[in-house]
């Protein structure tokens, strides 16, 4: 074989595997807690956006996953990355954590170290980072949507928050920002300052309409 | 005697009673915690109400006391009233309480549940009520100088003094707000959004400028 | 009406006041937290005590009554005490309290300090006795069944425990060492160490054996 | 070359590397907490195993270093092993952690999770173990020295150190059971159940004879 057959050999190879990769599915993993675990349920904001791949049409784009687990915090996701994210090869990863991180402080006494939470949550995004993952933050939403700043963990959600924002903004990662987001929402369509029922229908699980507005809010950041 | 002496008699003796009246000390109680407890100290913002008083010649119409002991929580207030304050007969009291029953929470485990804060506050006001002392009641002001509602225990704090608020304007008494008074303060004074080194000296206990600020703000309420 | 005459009717007064004494039946409260309220219902200790009244055909001679609330601490006896036993005029009260001021701390962060646990059990009997009621003191039973004290509240239970014996013995006033009891039915018939299961159903609420075994106990004390 | 000579010269090499061995300090690294970071001030339980050393003669078979950090819980152990320990490529790992991860419960609200603390204490050992390095584990020995279990966290402490215990057992590790031995100490030493003072200077850390008494049970594991 002459080099110019196997030149074209390699360039007909090459335009395949490119072919192939344009092929292949983006495939995301949203990986949390509860409200993650509880959003592949069908009406739960995975399956929405799932529902709605589906209704454009590219639904075979995409592979999407939910690997949320009840109670998680930061460094429960630590322990369990390699077998429910890595092992899995995704190209994107949604990053959901914080609320039983500040939560468990009060109801179970083992809440997670601001500087702790900090120093887990860096270590997931580099381990994802170091395989190539495209990792996007999200800041907790909320545990309580009383508007002005009366929910007993509104001061450490804030706090948790702004950890992550800077740490997005730092490393400039995808953000898709709910605590913000949820409370602008509860300042403009929560009148009687209700503690749940707006988005949430426990103070921290979605309602139809938090599933709705969460979904939304999370394919902004890949769109 | 006829009617018209027992009449005058008495009218005299009116007039002497009030003389008597406005002859007597106002006597003004500060009930509260550490922060209390440390403002009878030489530059503490009760010492600065009283040189405040010697500076306008007035010093001799009142008699100021401090009463407050460090961690106290409302119903530590609740437990020793009787000694500490009824007995004391006083005229006014202040009631300067919340930063412990919330703190305490996740510093001891043993903080106030929000409804028993109610209770045991609403029980203590009655209490000076009936003896007829006028009540001011006092939010707790901080626990930590972040001015973005990213400290701990904002939340918190925030939902305690809602409930002081609203039982000061239902029942017309007294406030001095200083929840919102040192969130102003640190809006305005605190541009680097630092925990602590504005009003206070450690997030909760007060500076000097804490204790002159705190000393105006309870003065204005009498007045 | 002669001396004698008269002597002989307050003779006959007293001894028809006697026999309407004798007649009165004994009250009996049974005051404390989810425990006791769940004992009212079939089967639980307050509905078996009722029953072996029956059995015995002493049922008109006691009015048992159950003052149980979920969550009850002993500050929550304190507030309602009035209310639920001064007013209903008892002649002994069982106070079973003590599992909430302990769980709570690190459940909800709103335990009893230990100091305050004391101030309250103390205002709580002292206010009854000056009613003429008979107290009898319980200890909390368990929070967890395993029986080497590696329960995670079995420290503080054991001190607060410590307490409440050591008060009943210094006033003289009838105890019912359930925690103690508890705790040797364990180490004889919990031979693998189970967490709940043997007298509890989830660790702290009475099974049916827990519920018999109760009502014996707690019987046994005024027998 | 022949094959006696090599043979011969492979000989002499593999006695070499022996005596290269056998001259070779034995590096010691004590893995933990503020007890152990105070251990190697003078008179702490490290110096003193130092100094013993120094009086037998063999201090130069020994290297010792304390790497103790106050606060630290097993998750901070984890986050610093590499550094701390690992890179010091030592021969023997003393791990002694646990008081934080039960005492920040009640008094931070970031107590270590039961199953957690197994969790990150076998991915510690595991990772020591890869490197080859013998790992012995010891039982967080008090908060608080009452010998009846009524120091608030006895519960929890004995819990988690059964699971120690356990682990040990089952993965044949060495083990310095601090905990039971301090508990016989003090229903030896301790007859009026004092709550300091017998092996500590506050509850938790060494006095002059808890420094002694450790570095003694220390030893012992390794002789």
């Amino acid at each position: 074989m002459n080099s110019k057959l196997l030149l074209l050999t390699a360039f007909i190879g090459c335009l395949f595997l490119l072919s192939f990769r344009g092929d292949k599915k983006k495939k995301i993993i949203f990986f949390g807690d509860s409200i993650t675990q509880m959003g592949v349920n069908k009406g739960g904001y995975i399956d929405l956006i799932k529902q709605d791949l589906v209704n454009k049409g590219v639904a075979d784009n995409y592979e999407i996953i939910g690997a949320g687990i009840g109670g998680n915090k930061i460094y429960d996701l630590f322990l369990r990355m390699d077998k429910d994210v890595l092992e899995q090869h995704p190209d994107i990863v949604y990053i959901w954590v914080g609320v039983n991180d500040v939560w468990h402080k009060s109801s179970m006494g083992t809440g997670t170290d601001y500087d702790k939470f900090g120093k887990f949550y860096e270590a997931v995004v580099k381990k994802m980072q170091a395989q190539g993952i495209s990792v996007i933050l999200v800041t907790p939403a909320a545990i309580g949507e009383r508007n002005d700043f009366s929910n007993e963990q509104d001061g450490d959600l804030n706090l948790y928050s702004n950890w992550i924002r800077k740490y997005a903004a730092d490393n400039s990662l995808g953000l898709v920002d709910l605590r913000k987001s949820f409370h602008e929402y509860s300042v403009a369509n929560n009148p009687k300052n209700n503690d749940w029922g707006i988005l949430t229908n426990d103070r921290v699980h979605l309602n139809a309409k938090g599933n709705a507005f969460v979904a939304a809010e999370m394919w902004k950041a890949i769109k």
